[in-house]
């Protein structure tokens, strides 16, 4: 059985891991106030060119989001967010579990366009009834999105121009953000992302660490007693230093992006033999998830072999399936897939 | 200047004040134990012909469905609603403050189907990753929907039948029920009501009350300690007889029924009168809110003379507006109207 | 049997009655946006000698309190209170519902004192771990307290001073308000109030209306949004005149305090019918409320002929009660009771 | 400088980074279904000799502490704790983040009595206004204490026997437990626990994990959808190995209770160093923690080369500090200390 259902299959890049084990017996204060925290903030700080940036480690996705989301916004507000959003769908409720509704906007291919979000604030200050609705209080974007897709630099710029026009931050959600800055044709780097959005995270537990993400906030002074807020939400690690030395060692040498390359390559030879193979895309995209059809026969007989992931049934005989690659996958297993296929 | 703009814009009946008079230096307890909130609960239960139902008062619509759906969800599930429902949109987030996401479905005409419902159902406990979502835990319809339409009583056992399939309960808000239960050609009484629904709320606020909602769970014992949970809602009224009083004096010979006429009636004047003049209806409808459409212009001049409510702009040039009569509407103000127009 | 178990037996008092009547069939828009909450609003910031006091009208105490500690708190706040305290005891976990900590500190007859807050917030910035804890965000006290006890204006004074030091709002749970500001010997008034607090109510469900608090915020511009705030709360009546018009009148020619001196008064009567058949007072108070230790034998007969409520069991042969006037507190009660007694 | 502030300051025990390594490169599916979750839900079940029992693995103490409160408790019901206890000092309000009161009886050295109990669930009871109180739905209780102290197996069976009585669950904290297992003259096992406890959870930060607290649910189907309210609580690791590969090498030949021993073994020879020194003791106990007095001159010098943690001031020249030992402890750090005292 070879594997392509997610990119969080295995444990962490063999240098996070050696890394933990010279540095175990170490004895540091808790809470990531160690200098493995303090070393790994400089680190980002610095590749996103923000030295007032305010760095925090989480340890996963929902928790990550639903503590930003709820220190951003007061509690008459709302986010707003793609309808496909992990926020939207995939968190359990966690953003309504702390008083805050998601404004779901149709999506286009996981994205969320600027003329969407500027229709929908603008329809809701000219409802007479404003006071009796959830206010818009924040963007939510993912990059890459749920789809797989990957903003412009002028399209993230626009979404940036509507949420100052309407003075409510824009918050990005990096969870697979090593894919989308190594992809071909990009133009959005970690500096284009910080100088357009108030806050965001990067993304580690899909990108070579055991677990963690990174939350940057690029204004410096904004969220009061963040701490406590984590802390609250139970997302605070008591042995915080884990996830500095995670991050330290992301960012040494480049290795986030370097070890998130290798995705993209192994993505590029998948969407290469199921074109060969004369498989139809559902959406081929420029990072590590590519969305295939699949005739249910079809699906079966692959399901013995390999391993992905169900997407949405797309008529009562083809069903949307998901192919996902990582800093982990190798040739060897892309090679068998094409053997299978 | 004449007022269509909303069916609350009068005090109560005048029946009930002179009740309110009457028993004014009356010492009653407090909270809903004194003897005229019992006996409104007697009165009610029998005009729902269900002598086991438990009858509670409440203030207000918002305060009314975000104590119920807070009693009768769990913390991991949602309330399945059309998106122009009122918890949906005009109620401030309210049940999301208390945790829950509202799980919205495209409306026709203000209405949920029976099969749309199943369909989100099925589809969610389809998806292999629904621990990680929302589940649907009640459905909630209004009657009369936001658009002033109706169910059948075919519609609404078919989505009773949906539910009880899947073992969630189903919630009317009823708002505005009188001018649902005396409309012309329905076939939904209040015991059609109560033999489909697990909780409905007969409306007051718009029915000749001055405020107050009356909560009816037509299965005895399934909602625990119902009383704390109001007041941790801040919905417990201290002088609960005001309550009480209220609709013990609407459901004394038939009186809420015979005022909802009215507002029927008077509807169906202004009906008449639109189509006469030649005005275009976005939306007719058999209750007590009409939907027209209007070119701006011609809104602007009317709007000198007249109150309405803004629904939604149409297109550039052309706008729909509600007009809502109610249990206090006068002949007078129609013929008015009828000049004016 | 004669009533001394509440100060909320009754309606209302009768020219709020009367107004009702005689404004009944008039047509306002809703939500507290007419000009019976305009007069009434105009009339309260002139008493409070505070023309830029923001004032709204809600239902009912617990909502009050839930609604303004949800507004002035952040989400990582708590309240500091008496543990005997109103939202410390019989709110049902309305202010954990929406999200935050009571922090209760020992009472004094019903107070809290200016040094044991600043103690209890000095110790609390002392603490290496308090990004941990829930920090002190506001102050709420009762006045007159639960207990029935007044704050002296030096002591009220103190207060403020130590909230203003560590930069937390003071707000004023004022339920019973017009019995304090009548009571014999106070040096507390509303402009004492105003100046000292940034928040409070007045009551008026306890004092002639038939429900309904309006509350004061003493300095402008600092809630942002209260209303939505109040909407999602469920705590926003539709009919708003209903309280504007309760409060236009008890503000009207100085009704509020007329009535609550009959309180006081009948009080006087009853603490001396007391004095003079020897009952032991747990606590004999300058207020409406009255607390009498009573042998549990003499309870029982007692409370065949009046009623009173319970307080707390003293030891295990007597019993603390307590016994409330009102507004309506008529002499031929307190006449009665003498004869009973 | 010499480290005795608290019992993580290290990473793991090394066997569990050897098994880490030696896992690293597997590919298994998320979210605590792979074969180790598995392997260690099997040994937990097996040492706690209760085959039925639900196991869960979590982050982090608070994290675990609210999201298990959460589940148990009904909306309307409180828990109820020391006020000593974690929950109600030091998790930033996370308890009423999602809702609930801590109802906090005082302590006694950490730890509450059955009496206590039973006396405040008779009082609430008793309170005929009891629904508008918050009422009592479970208890919670830290073994250790938070104070380092141990319950004896017939206080444990006391309290059990209380909360059955009235039907509430109880649950213990058990962040330190392995440190109470093994420490001298307890009758409590692991055994004694699961028969008394309707949950509790093993406390792997603390005693050997990188992180983690393995949550086990005596009964089984009591609490439903709890890995959603685990998902909507942040709090689902999404490699979910790494608990349960940590776990399984904890459970793996008795590991957890011999590294548990050096603990006690080390916080021996500290109370024996500071008896020969002549320091007092604010609180000698059985477990890892231990209480000093120290004159504040005294702390200060102290502080200059070794850590310990500030637990309260005494009085103006006096200091209580903790000195906490852990599995990773060894004796040159517990000479230097004796040296230096």
């Amino acid at each position: 059985m070879i594997h392509f259902d997610s990119d969080y299959l295995e444990g962490a890049h063999p240098e996070i891991l050696r890394r933990l084990m010279e540095t175990n017996m170490e004895k540091t204060s808790g809470y990531g106030t160690d200098i493995y925290c303090e070393e790994a903030r400089k680190k980002i700080r610095k590749v996103c060119n923000c030295p007032e940036a305010e760095v925090f480690f989480l340890m996963g996705g929902t928790q990550t989001n639903a503590t930003v989301i709820d220190a951003m916004l007061s509690r008459t507000e709302g986010v707003i967010a793609a309808d496909s959003g992990h926020i939207s769908i995939h968190e359990a409720g966690a953003i309504e579990a702390s008083g805050h509704k998601v404004l779901a906007l149709p999506h286009e291919n996981g994205k969320l366009s600027a003329s969407a979000i500027e229709k929908y604030i603008e329809n809701f200050y000219d409802d007479g009834n404003h006071e009796h609705m959830v206010s818009p209080g924040m963007v939510y974007i993912s990059h890459p999105t749920e789809y797989g897709t990957l903003y412009t630099k002028k399209e993230l710029e626009e979404i940036r121009i509507v949420c100052h026009r309407h003075e409510i931050p824009l918050y990005l959600d990096g969870a697979r953000l090593g894919y989308a800055l190594v992809a071909k044709n990009t133009d959005i780097t970690l500096e284009v992302i910080t100088s357009n959005c108030d806050a965001f995270y990067i993304g580690g537990t899909k990108v070579g660490a055991l677990f963690g993400e990174a939350v940057v906030f690029t204004k410096p002074n904004k969220i009061k007693h963040f701490l406590s807020i984590v802390k609250q939400h139970g997302a605070l690690l008591a042995k915080g230093r884990l996830l500095g030395i995670q991050f330290d060692t992301l960012f040494d040498n480049n290795l986030y992006f370097e070890i998130s390359k290798n995705a993209i390559e192994m993505a590029d030879k998948l969407k290469k033999i199921f074109e060969e193979k004369g498989y139809k895309f559902f959406l081929k995209t420029p990072t590590n998830q590519q969305f295939i059809i699949l005739e249910n026969e079809k699906m079966k007989q692959l399901s013995e072999k390999v391993t992905f992931s169900f997407w949405e049934t797309l008529d009562e005989n083809h069903t949307v399936v998901r192919f996902a690659t990582s800093w982990a996958t190798n040739e060897e297993d892309v090679e068998k897939l094409r053997q299978i296929l």
